[in-house]
């Protein structure tokens, strides 16, 4: 590890976000520009991103499956606004075995072709439907601009791809899978996300409707962490994706697709970490509990591990560690597994031992307001509920951020001052040209339209000043 | 579903294999040549697998990670081994976001090149040591013959590597992820396996020792179904791998490679299946009970399914599934799970749920002889010991069909005429051209030295007849 001092935050956030990836040993930059590595405690964090959603999917009915890599070119040129979209982006296989390929083999940059191909071949009639696939794979997109986690050549997420006989069936999953992120995002990640409608200009190349989750990280720019696609009838016309009616008349079928990515795991590094580093939401964290034992003489040593152990057996269900290095100091460990976001720390010293007690440190408020003695009898009652407190407390915390931090400005004026360091909330009255103004003024984008909106409200568009019955959430992006 | 028969495996072993995969829904052909998909029948089996080897992997104090898809093309090149035997079988990006790289990129046919380079950036001392990390991906070679599950461009597996302060250690955590395959095979798989050291013709390009487990397929070819490298300090010194020891002098990494793949999910198919379609071990079956209600009048459909729920609740810990389609006779779902290997059919009917009993059909032993009547009240203590049976009857045949296919021929002759329907087990001198030879005259290959030889044991090589201390299995393979 670096000896030198993490940066503040406050001073530049994207120099604290890289070093605190490196430091933490999250992830390490790739021989090959703008690839990663994500290393053991990153990967370990997606795993069990993995294992949460996964258990969610099946409990909707998913299931999982595996689509091949390589998509012939001729595939994506199916649907006109997805090849106009993606091919800017992408990485060519034209030699296999020592051969150039006559026809080149793109690396899939998402799978709507290739999984609408099997499904006009699987499927034949409604008894077939719905087709409810997820599959957890790597995808490259040729990025200019990278960053660790949130914009990489490859990346790994899932993709849940998904036909059904009506438009409204169709509608239903794609809100169904925006509310299992919301789900997800808030209740396992502790990261607020705000739910929402993606305009024309935003949406995936190929959709009829795109919804999003967005959030806002540490320095108020948002993060899209999530996104849930209504595709209506156009890949399926595009690959002929058919099935017989319960009329015994072919129609078409309508197709969602839905995905999030390790990107998320930039979403957790910049909703919650500090200038001490990452802070976990305990239900992600790969180590939910670090025991640090504290002896300066050898005959405390015994007594001490004894109780280390002890209480150790007691947190079994939990993901503990107790560090046992020798050649480093409790100090040292303390800002160790500072920088690393462990939730919540346990000290045991030889007076804890006399006392029967612990030191329990929570990384969600740091020092002493942070502490609290745990009597060991105690110990396997209070942690549980100790660990839901310090989400909770992450995910109020990181909501009381964002909801200060979104403003209503009144008129074009305070919106572009605000935008600096805000999100603004503001009526839009839909057209592109405003849109585009914002963009170009002050480079922030529509992130969504909010669900929640109330079909009465009335307002003036923020640039235009007509009339306007929607609101939408502006700001810079990732 | 195709309404012809199934060919009977006599006839045609390979029509059989390629039809019950398609047929059962495992896996299908994929647009591009060689390339595969995997359907969410066949995907659960290797969930399965990777979850039960991750258990595994994790016990042995593994962590996993994620290394990049792409490789520079000169990566390979610095290992002279490793890119002779890998070069022919490449998949090549030359091409990235519209424009000719300057660079080539391999799609990683195997990682240890990458890995290798991340090592030497992340190992510094022996504190550093043993670094011991696996992961799950998808890795490319351009094969030119290729069969579902057994060869595919494009397969999945788990690869580990490790790097170690000595040779021992090295060789040790060789054969420790030899054990824990062989382990897997017959414990969770059903699948009796031979381990044993490969000639150094059949070794990983780049290895110093290639360990393997061998399988025996149902036509009696063999199967190599996972291999465990001894890399030696080859790629620590191609890749500059460096520690200082404790004596602060630097010194070169030993590594280890291992690999386990959706190769094993034919293994599986080849070594239980029967003329009506897979049999699947109880511990990887998607589905281990299912569960069919049987009901003529509607008057009867009630209490019928009353009894299928109450039963389906007892049995909640394991991967249940209740038929209840309702446009399908009883007699054809019968077939449809027998051909889907389900271990375990429940039937229930009108009888049975007067008499308060059930019908389970064992799918290991076909007919009547494989029915039994079970009491309600006795379902959640018997029906265990009767998946474990399943599992132990499974492996037992499978043992003893492979155990009556190998053979000792005492002479060269008998060893030609042998090897066509079986396996040889057969002195060797160890040296190139008689192995050699005898792939010229029969196809076979060394398969595997065996682990548990005699250090004493004398005989003559069954080939020219010199003096050998070794036996080594033949045999034609996958």
């Amino acid at each position: 590890m670096n000896k030198d001092k993490l940066p503040k935050q406050e001073e530049n956030f994207s120099d604290w976000y890289n070093q605190v990836i490196q430091r933490a040993e999250l992830a390490d930059y790739a021989p090959v520009r703008g690839c990663m590595v994500v290393r053991p405690y990153g990967w370990s964090i997606w795993e069990n991103i993995q294992s949460a959603l996964d258990e969610r999917f099946k409990q909707t009915g998913h299931v999982n499956a595996a689509f091949p890599l390589f998509i012939p070119m001729s595939f994506l040129e199916k649907e006109k606004e997805h090849v106009e979209g993606f091919s800017p982006e992408l990485a060519v296989v034209t030699i296999g075995g020592g051969q150039e390929l006559e026809e080149p083999l793109v690396v899939r940059p998402t799978s709507e072709t290739i999984i609408g191909h099997m499904y006009a071949k699987w499927i034949k009639s409604y008894r077939d439907l719905p087709v409810l696939i997820n599959q957890w794979a790597n995808v490259v997109r040729w990025e200019m601009r990278t960053r660790l986690f949130l914009r990489t050549l490859e990346f790994y997420w899932q993709e849940g791809h998904t036909a059904h006989e009506t438009a409204e069936e169709a509608e239903n999953e794609t809100r169904k899978m925006l509310d299992v992120y919301t789900d997800f995002a808030v209740n396992v990640a502790a990261v607020p996300v705000i739910p929402g409608l993606k305009s024309d200009s935003e949406k995936f190349a190929g959709a009829v409707r795109s919804y999003t989750i967005e959030a806002m990280m540490g320095d108020t720019k948002a993060l899209q962490s999530g996104t849930s696609h209504n595709l209506g009838q156009n890949f399926a016309k595009a690959f002929e994706i058919q099935y017989l009616d319960r009329n015994n008349e072919l129609q078409y079928c309508w197709t969602t697709s839905w995905g999030l990515s390790t990107r998320f795991v930039g979403a957790v590094i910049m909703t919650h970490g500090d200038d001490q580093g990452l802070v976990l939401p305990p239900r992600l964290a790969p180590i939910q509990i670090v025991i640090v034992p504290i002896f300066r003489k050898e005959e405390e040593q015994s007594a001490v591990m004894q109780t280390v152990e002890k209480v150790s057996e007691m947190l079994s269900t939990f993901r503990v560690k107790i560090d046992d290095r020798t050649e480093m100091t409790p100090g040292f460990k303390f800002n160790d597994w500072e920088l690393r976001g462990v939730p919540l720390r346990i000290e045991i010293g030889p007076k804890d031992v006399q006392n029967e007690s612990v030191i329990a440190a929570r990384r969600d408020i740091p020092g002493r307001d942070g502490k609290i003695k745990i009597n060991l009898t105690e110990i396997s009652q209070k942690i549980p509920g100790l660990l839901d407190e310090i989400h909770n407390n992450m995910l109020a915390k990181a909501t009381k951020f964002r909801d200060d931090h979104i403003l209503q400005p009144e008129d074009y004026e305070s919106f572009k001052s605000c935008i600096e360091e805000n999100w603004a909330l503001s009526y839009w009255c839909g057209s592109t040209s405003c849109e585009a103004k914002i963009k170009e003024d002050t480079k922030a984008t529509i992130r969504c339209l909010p669900l929640d909106q109330d079909d009465d409200q009335q307002g003036s568009c923020i640039v235009c000043g007509k009339s306007a019955n929607k609101k939408a959430y502006f700001a810079r992006a990732y």
